[in-house]
């Protein structure tokens, strides 16, 4: 069985019908694969690009006689976020976590992402968890600096479901794109400039 | 022996140093590691983010023993730039291309690298080709649009120094950050936004 450090392999291969009996593995994985498959209907539109950022893998060894063929290899824990992107010009960067309960312990947001998500925001980027609760099947765009807020201000271990959708943007799901991603971010950074561009 | 400014790379990529028996692997390394350098510097001091994108490998077999060890692996050919990032709040995406003579041959573009930047430039992002002459130890800011133009309207094989010269921005060397790749994005894309600001 194979675990991986951050809930789940960015490697397209990896996630072959040979993982799928793995739980550990697909923890996280139907909103990364909503997510993906979104982003290429954007990139097909010519609409936004979003990257998933692989994994990074330590080489140690290639074979001899194919200097394609890595022999031995490690995950690095320390990888970033899981995507990032262009959209309406703006650098945008998110990290996908899903949750099985009402709750999402923060512990599940590693510091390293917080850190990269906040430093990302203050360069004028766009910065936010992509937060799934899979039971009720509702995603939101949770911004970074309501994340920063809440550990200052609360000594809760947990995000609630309330904490979220108050504070964060809903993502609706549609047949094409599967996630309107777009329209969340609209609503989320962009509806003052909406606004404004209505007003003339 | 390479000296880090700062205590050391922060992320280590798939070019360890077991590669160094491979010509094909060192193609592009100074520049690189220049970037590399200079984008540490410029994280530490707030002013812009630049990922090294790492190159996409295939995973085909882990140990039973540690789920972390990666025994068969392929590099993926296809993957797209080296880097992106933010600066002054805009997405930022190149690649980086050395050459030993004073031409750079259109066939070390891809098509895929080409196509890539044209759509970041297209969706308002900053697109370029980082061009590293390593005879005159000189770096120039290419701009996606000036590869386009150029092979449109010539039939020759490849850029000549001049070409690049004349439409590219000269990115300067300094001790730190090793790179003024800031300077040169100013010089090559907000320098009109700096006059306004001086008018003001």
């Amino acid at each position: 069985m194979i675990k991986y450090p951050n809930g789940g392999p960015s490697i397209k291969t990896d996630r072959s019908n040979k993982n799928k009996t793995s739980n550990r593995t697909n923890l996280g994985m139907n909103l990364e694969k909503d997510v993906e498959i979104s982003s290429k209907y954007f990139i097909d539109h010519n609409q936004a690009i979003f990257y998933k950022k692989p994994t990074p893998i330590h080489v140690y060894k290639v074979s001899h006689d194919n200097s394609h063929q890595i022999t031995e290899a490690y995950y690095d824990k320390k990888s970033t976020t899981d995507y990032n992107g262009l959209y309406r010009e703006k650098y945008i960067d998110f990290e996908c976590k899903e949750t099985k309960t009402k709750t999402l312990p923060i512990d599940r947001l590693s510091k390293h992402q917080v850190e990269h998500l906040y430093r990302v925001k203050r360069l004028g980027g766009i910065a936010f968890f992509l937060v799934r609760f899979n039971t009720l099947d509702e995603t939101y765009i949770f911004d970074i600096d309501h994340v920063i807020d809440f550990i200052k201000l609360n000594d809760k271990q947990s995000f609630s479901y309330n904490d979220i959708k108050t504070k964060g943007y809903l993502v609706t799901k549609s047949y094409s794109p599967r996630l309107e991603l777009l329209k969340g971010l609209d609503e989320a950074y962009f509806s003052d400039e909406d606004k404004q561009e209505e007003d003339y």
